[in-house]
């Protein structure tokens, strides 16, 4: 639920003066952790620890699911790992875990490393994220360095295990972490209040405990010494855990227990961790699986069908407020048994037009520069030093500016297509401009190139037409197919429902509006006819076109930012997550050219043709953007672009003529 | 001219990245000097200095007046003249000046003082103004006392004068202030380039000079010392304004030289300033006069025509940016020679939808709460103490709250009706409740009372309903028939232009948005009856409901504001100058109630039945303010106050069965 409207019940709530400057106190708090004093808080979940997340979901019986995922063991399975999380974060979960793997230096930067996954996740596709963290063989001093860096990071959860002792027999080791209740308390001390802190509860006891009482007893302690939820290891009847909840309830553990789902996906994978759990899969399942067990397909859809069912039993007994699931980094079984279950949102209501970062720190940002609606990643990563967002209006000279261009490289920000892939789709060989203008075109159309490769994406845009850019598709090829290359756009909406499926975003009952939107590169010759026509079209279109060594012109009011993207929403302040700014555009104007060598350029031979033509626009052609600022009326830019090429065939007209 | 866009010419407009990043700087500093670093500057006019604008409308040939003002002698005659100042300042002129009064005591805070008047201009009406000082006779310290009181009161210019020496003869004082350059050098030394500083030009000399030419040789002194333009002493030809204009370039003199405008308005008065100037009323206009002299209309006719006819031809000499009118604090001359003139611009372009307060302080200030629409004046002095607009949104506790309540006796607040007329309108025998309803039905519907009286004001309205009110009209009067009395309303909006006559506000090309918006005393029955109604219209329409204890039912959302007014305009980030606030809300509610008491009971004798009247509504009526966020849609308040009485009758119905 994006937002609950506060009810007020019969009875008079007194506020009084005394009440009423409370209120105010908490309004002055709250504006001051914002740069921008006019934020409505659109979204409390936003703004809310986990525990406060769960236990409002809690109350009001809207049930929840959460992933767990692995860190993967390369980079190019790590790229695959954030596409995932963008995938699967898209039907809502309320969180992700990310476990940690200790012998694949869990706490490093290395891309495949725990603490980078759950902060990519964090920071880059805004997911909550709880970090697990083991505690045995490790001193305090490199625990506390651990933690440390998961806050620095924007980390906010950790998952306290006690993890698996070197060698087969387990000894108690002096003054060390012998226990997750030890890591709890260390967590506790050092950091107070700041992490929500999971632990895991054994429905059937920890295999190494003594007995299944010894357990739920060592289980309270964990809890007892702060512990703020509980995520149990898989099991395979309902009935399991709901004993082990009552057994808990009846010792005393309040906090809320979800139970760990885990659907058979094929036969080894089952017998692996099975193997691992020390758990025995009951009969009834085996006799299942044992006639198919090459059969991975049909072991597949029988885990979906048995997850399914015993998901129903769990979330009907009244008992689970949510889910969790064990994904093994896969997808389909797992949002198979949510969409069955009704908890997959397939369109989960956007707080804003832009998917909001996670990062504590950036949790009231509420405003960002149209440019990087493609490349959000990037615009995170270039402005994670910023302490406000914005950051004075994109220039604050006492805070830093745009950090560095190089970010190609980061893994997070790498494209899932390899260099092979983008070759078929952007052309093995260029042979000229108009080349590279057909190549715009397909990836407009979602149509196969010359060479039969469909282009899936561009250096600007990682994935295929947003549905709300399809809406513009004919006018977009168009255009392109004469050398308008657009990466960039949004049609105009005067006050659509803000629960519109494709260009809805916000609180239920408000209302979205947006200016028209284009940006693109074109030849400067292009650019002479475009000045000459937007004299026609002052005030109504703002402009900026700026080349690569920064000559820029703009029709822009004292480089004031356009506002192209607001909504309106009952009882609450004017929000406009989105703008079109001069200053940062010069940025962005960088970043968009470097895009073309970086990504395009460098996939052929130095001095090749193909390289030189890239080149030659980089060096050559303007990157433009238009706004049609009368949002009521139909969308002008296209007749703009018109006129422009109108005007350029006189030209041609009359220099034949001469 | 509210707004210039600036345009571009069609050479390349260099902005390399160090541009982008010193615009960056700017654009950092003013967001630093405001709270809400969301606000564009709608209108450069509200930040520039006098002399800024000056030169920028002297530049776009675009003509300007301005009014000068002496202050009154009578308590009664300030509150005219700030009344004056209203209807004079809506239309249009670059700046009012106020005279110095020596012997008025025109430093002190009496409401009757130069100070106070040119302050009450400035903050109140929101007026460009400029204090007049006069400096002989005085010392140093005192003048400093003077123009550091100024400063501080928002006052920004200065008008320099030497002032009439004490006695007939003029001699030179040892070390104090003998002519105004000593004063125009004083205030640039005590106080640098904080004021912009106007001294008075002679187009015959000054009477005491020993000649034209000694004359225009002070005036460059003055000049030089600092001086920022000059405004002349009145005369009675074109051709002598424009050689005096000729003589002051030929000796390099180069600020604006401003005309000095006196349309002759009666016999008498003309006599007294010739007297007063030692000036010659020239032959071919006594001529005229005096034959008419008994004649006043007639006299003030010829002056109009006298005065339109020279303000012709100064203007298309080319040489004269703006006139400077004496007013004598009359009206109608002065206004007419203006509409003549094509000056006086009846429908001035508003930059917000209220009216800005001219203090340097607040020339931010962007955003008030609806519930003092009709008390502008009152808001502003209740913030006056504040450093940011709104303070913390309205409540922050590190700043000063609103100040204190008692502003009823404060001269630029008060009523402009005597005791007697408030009372003709108001009734002055009240029987029962429902003579206040028809008190309030008769203002609304600016009908006369049973008593034959039109009622032309209420304590919370001081002025007739405003033309937008005007629109809701027959469904206010109705309900107000009834009991809900209501005191601010505003209909819905969906996208007018900004230019509409009745609701348009800010720079051209854009569009206004309003939600309908009620407010209201009614009975607790009343209110009972309403708020079973809204629950059916959940979320659509945010509701505050209180009494004069605090007793407060509210479906705000974690009491953020609700804006009810905004804008959206080309090149900008949206403007939202008006909300409804749940914090400032609560102390609007005692103002509003306070006002039933200060205002209208206190008319009557204590304890009697009239008095009792008030007192018992105000101690048992709620305030009421209603929203509804469809903006889109049919206003539905109408309906919700009419669901109100259908169930409100049904009980009545149910009851008399019984």
């Amino acid at each position: 639920m994006v937002n609950q409207v506060q009810t007020v019940d019969d009875t008079w709530r007194r506020c009084s003066k005394s009440d009423s400057s409370g209120a105010s106190n908490s309004g002055g708090e709250s504006s001051k952790e914002s740069s921008r004093s006019s934020t409505p808080v659109l979204d409390t979940d936003r703004t809310d620890r986990l525990r406060d997340k769960m236990r409002r979901r809690t109350e009001s019986g809207d049930h929840w699911f959460s992933l767990e995922f692995f860190p993967p063991r390369t980079a190019s399975g790590a790229v695959n790992l954030i596409s995932r999380f963008d995938r699967m974060g898209s039907g809502g979960p309320l969180f992700i875990d990310v476990t940690w793997h200790p012998a694949g230096d869990p706490g490093s930067d290395k891309e495949t490393s725990s603490m980078m996954i759950a902060s990519t996740a964090v920071n880059y596709c805004g997911l909550e994220s709880v970090l697990h963290l083991t505690c045995c063989n490790q001193t305090k001093e490199k625990i506390t360095g651990y933690l440390s860096k998961a806050k620095r990071l924007g980390l906010k959860n950790i998952m306290a295990l006690r993890g698996d002792p070197i060698g087969t027999d387990w000894e108690e080791e002096e003054g060390g972490f012998n226990y997750a209740t030890d890591l709890v308390k260390h967590i506790r001390c050092e950091f107070d209040d700041y992490f929500d802190i999971c632990v895991a509860g054994y429905p059937t006891g920890h295999p190494e405990a003594q007995s299944y009482d010894e357990d739920l007893k060592h289980l309270k302690e964990k809890v007892d010494a702060g512990a703020d939820f509980i995520i149990t290891q898989l099991f395979f009847r309902a009935d399991t855990f709901l004993k082990f909840v009552r057994d808990c309830r009846a010792i005393g553990i309040t906090c809320p227990i979800l139970p760990g789902i885990f659907p058979i996906q094929g036969y080894q994978s089952l017998r692996q961790l099975v193997k691992l759990s020390k758990l025995e899969v009951p009969e009834e399942i085996m006799r299942v699986i044992e006639p198919i067990k090459e059969n991975d397909a049909a072991i597949r859809n029988y885990g979906i069908e048995h997850a399914v069912g015993m998901c129903r039993m769990l979330l009907e007994s009244g008992e689970v407020p949510g889910l969790h699931f064990y994904t093994l980094n896969r997808e389909v079984a797992t949002m198979e048994v949510l969409r069955q279950l009704g908890l997959w949102i397939e369109d989960p209501r956007r707080p804003l037009p832009w998917a909001v970062s996670a990062h504590p720190k950036r949790k009231v940002e509420d405003v960002r520069p149209i440019f990087w609606a493609s490349r959000p990643k990037s615009y995170i990563y270039r402005t994670q030093d910023w302490d406000d967002f914005p950051n004075g209006r994109w220039g604050n000279s006492s805070s830093p500016a745009f950090g560095e261009l190089n970010d190609y490289y980061l893994f997070y920000l790498k494209s899932k297509s390899s260099k092979d892939a983008l070759l078929k789709m952007w052309g093995e060989e260029l042979t000229s401009e108009k080349s590279v203008y057909e190549v715009f075109t397909s990836y407009i159309m979602a149509e196969p190139n010359q060479a039969g490769h469909k282009v899936m994406c561009l250096p600007w845009n990682d994935e295929p037409l947003a549905p709300e850019t399809n809406l513009l598709k004919d006018e977009l090829a168009k255009v392109n197919r004469r050398g308008v290359l657009t990466i960039n756009s949004q049609p105009s909406i005067n006050g659509k429902p803000s629960s519109d499926s494709i260009v809805g975003w916000g609180p239920p009952g408000g209302y979205v509006f947006q200016k028209a939107y284009l940006e693109f590169f074109t030849s400067s010759e292009n650019v002479t006819a475009l000045l000459q026509v937007l004299k026609k079209y002052e005030p109504r279109v703002n402009y900026h076109i700026v080349n690569v060594q920064g000559q820029n012109t703009t029709n822009a009011h004292d480089m004031q930012p356009n506002a192209v993207t607001w909504g309106i929403f009952p009882g609450r302040e004017i929000v406009q997550p989105t703008v079109v700014d001069p200053v940062s555009f010069m940025y962005w104007k960088d970043e968009a050219f470097a895009l073309w060598i970086e990504q395009w350029a460098k996939l052929y031979e130095d001095e090749s043709p193909s390289r030189m033509i890239i080149k030659y626009i980089h060096d050559n052609y303007f990157l433009v953007n238009l706004v049609d600022n009368d949002f009521p009326l139909d969308n002008c830019l296209w007749q703009v672009i018109d006129d422009m090429f109108e005007l350029l065939n006189m030209h041609y007209f009359i220099e034949e003529m001469e």
